[in-house]
């Protein structure tokens, strides 16, 4: 048998932690001969739509609606943006042609969906009563990933991007927007009990095309930061390079002012990384492919605890619960518990013969709370509230996590064998971000605008170079 | 304003009814500068969602696990098997590198999924407890169609193409598996109130690395047929081209034996094909974006009709009935009605200040039935039971359908003028099928094996040649 993930320590080795985690979990293979592309296997898959369906509810919630826009975009489109196009031009796969014959044009299979939106909304937009425009779609979307692959986490086919777009009528209602999905976003990344820094970019690092971004940034048991999600204002570059106007009030034409925010499966990485320890994957309930394991405790001629663990599953299923029996005679109950805790399963039900005579179930937390023994007829309330107990359970694990992996560096001088992200003071300026990088050999990702740990003042402290600091910057090595 | 589909009958010209309606409905836009490759409005692809959803829970019901296969399919791998190469070279888009830069290999977009997921099955299946293995994937697929593309019925990127493929130990088991494929299949096409003939495809006309398969056939309007799904059983060729092996009770490894089926957007067409009509789409309930548009009959001053109309709505919304109110008071009922019937919504409730004072309702069906009268405490079991009429009805109109585009030509003589399928006797052999193919000028799809209306035994005639006939052939000129 393989190797477990079980008993290795994944601030110690996240590599091997990480790898094992998803081939003993059975989420994904990685042994498909194409760098970054990689399979996705039942339990993994059910997990990430779980994952997915959060947020497109969100999105549909705040008016958000789904369409889909095709994946091969002619060069003649792609090309219209010119920072668009050499920011994603290089790390684009092209069609040119079949397997016999070869087109007179190229094609590029989408890495995003900017150019093939847009081309559009030219179409589409025409007054001011088709504002605002905001549509998602749920793709996936290729990139020619030059940096190091990692499954889930950095990929050349990315599953699942979530990517929304919106179109304004003036700048307000764009930053109204990016307040918005600001908003949406931290809902789904809290529902998933993750941890994260929101970072407004340098100006010198912002998406092709754009005007400036959000970024979502959490951190791995490596101590290499994740961008779990984008929030982008666009401005007027895509709606001038595509000629999208809209008549105003004022019989006159006016460019759109537009913003994107995208997550990938990627998140569903970061649920993998930040709660899964040494016995394996721990997923938050809401998006786990099997919420409660139920383990009869039993010799194969006790047919009353079949029966009876046969009816608990059948009660929790009623109401929608996510719930497997394990009832493979075989294999003994510490097998069982040791295998699903592995698998992520949030909460175990065990009966055995005392279960049946009492009525009751004895309930089990993935996290290694106390077991606590139930009425069956207290069951599905107390099933929910055990729901909560393991998310607040899961959000304190994380935010230590993320705090263990976060230094505050107050003083500009460097930092030995430092792992995890760093948090000092700045002035917002390049040449001041060119020596925090230098000092501490990782990127100034951007200036915090948002911190799951309060932040002293920045203006207590001054930069590199000795001036009155005025922002917190976030740097790290990202994935 | 542009054309409307109201007018317009649809088997006089079919072309320029289904681009009206398609255009009214907002369903599509086939504006997109890459032939064959088409958007999906919000309204549209929300009917797609909602038709894959029946046929994914069906899969679902009966064992098939989703899974996901990447997209880009290394020339090494998709050449494997010689038929497959050879039937989806040609036609399959081919990746040659970035923007800036060549690959060493090719890479082929999916065109179908056999080889990238048989390559993994060599590495899955090992013993006999690994069969049968049933998976299912919802991916678009590419295929650079030659013959002229039409909006959802003959396309390029094929959109949410939900193939099932899986693998067995014996060939008994395989044909099993093709039954039950033929049986999910029927519930679905039954689901949508689509007629189909099931064909057999003659040997010389299979898919490319197959045995045999089963096609389900129906026609649309302009009397061309339109194959909606396709169940292929596989038999050991791919088995033997990826050397998928697995070790049997008797120690022995074994190839396995393998099936596969799969149902594409297209179903969508044939909905709006075959259940449209002069006033635009119908949408049967199960996949109708909108079941029930809420139509308050009333004044701006009449605040109590509109209060009365939102609460209508809210004990529609409460048990999951899809529903829109339209309260647009610029608008008058009538162009309401007329715009809510051109979008294909099945029912339609009016209120107005009679309904307020009685607690009633007033209930239109799609199909122009005589409108009734409900008690507000009495809705729901009545919208559902309104439901199911308007499905009974919409399936007696398209079997009249079906049945006034197929004809029974039991003398191998031409016809003139001939819109429609042709069920003719037959043997069986090529060359017959030739000789029917030249009199009707048409193609042999199959053998009829299962027809939406009885048909006499074909022993009662005889073949071209004057051979006695021993199966119906079903000929057409397919999309």
């Amino acid at each position: 048998m393989a190797k477990k993930a079980i008993g290795i320590d994944k601030y110690l080795d996240f590599d091997d932690w990480y790898h094992d985690a998803l081939r003993e979990a059975d989420l994904v293979d990685i042994r498909y001969p194409v760098k970054g592309m990689i399979i996705w296997k039942p339990y993994g898959l059910k997990a990430l739509r779980l994952t997915q369906r959060i947020l497109m509810d969100l999105l549909e919630k705040t008016g958000h609606l789904e369409a889909y826009f095709p994946a091969l975009i002619p060069e003649s489109v792609f090309a219209r943006e010119r920072d668009f196009l050499e920011g994603f031009g290089g790390e684009s796969f092209v069609v040119e042609g079949t397997g016999t014959k070869k087109f007179n044009e190229r094609f590029y299979l989408r890495p995003t969906s900017e150019t093939v939106m847009y081309y559009m909304w030219n179409l589409w937009i025409k007054g001011r009563r088709d504002l605002p425009l905001k549509m998602y779609q749920v793709v996936n979307v290729f990139r020619y990933e030059t940096k190091m692959t990692h499954p889930i986490l950095r990929v050349r086919e990315i599953m699942g991007f979530i990517e929304a777009h919106t179109a304004h009528a003036t700048p307000e209602e764009a930053e109204a927007q990016i307040k918005e999905a600001i908003g949406i976003y931290e809902e789904f990344f809290d529902r998933l009990q993750l941890p994260y820094y929101i970072v407004k970019t340098p100006p010198w690092d912002t998406f092709a095309g754009a005007e400036y971004n959000y970024d979502f940034i959490t951190v791995m048991p490596d101590g290499k930061g994740l961008e779990l999600g984008s929030v982008i204002n666009l401005g007027q570059r895509f709606a001038k390079a595509f000629d999208i106007k809209y008549m105003d009030t004022d019989g006159q034409f006016k460019y759109i002012y537009q913003t994107c925010y995208g997550v990938s499966e990627r998140v569903l990485g970061a649920v993998i990384g930040i709660h899964g320890d040494e016995k394996g994957l721990f997923f938050p309930p809401e998006i786990a492919p099997i919420q409660v394991v139920v383990v009869p405790i039993a010799k194969p001629e006790d047919v009353q605890v079949l029966e009876y663990a046969r009816r608990v599953k059948e009660i929790l299923e009623k109401t929608g619960i996510r719930v497997f029996i394990d009832d493979d005679l075989e294999k003994s109950p510490g097998w069982k518990y040791y295998y699903w805790e592995m698998k992520g399963v949030p909460v175990r039900i065990e009966v055995g013969p005392r279960e049946v005579g009492e009525k009751t179930v004895t309930i089990a937390r993935r996290d290694g709370a106390p077991r606590i023994v139930v009425k069956l007829d207290e069951l599905i309330p107390v099933v929910n509230e055990v729901f909560r107990e393991v998310n607040t359970a899961l959000r304190e694990r994380a935010l230590e996590h993320l705090k263990k992996l976060s230094i505050i560096a107050t003083s500009c001088t460097p930092l030995e064998n430092l792992m995890g992200l760093i948090i000092a003071p700045w002035d917002g300026s390049r040449e001041e971000a060119e020596m925090l990088e230098k000092t501490f050999n990782k990127g100034v990702l951007g200036e915090i605008t948002e911190s799951p740990m309060p932040l002293p003042p920045p203006s207590n402290y001054t930069t590199c170079s000795g001036r009155k600091a005025e922002k917190w910057a976030l740097l790290g090595v990202t994935y």
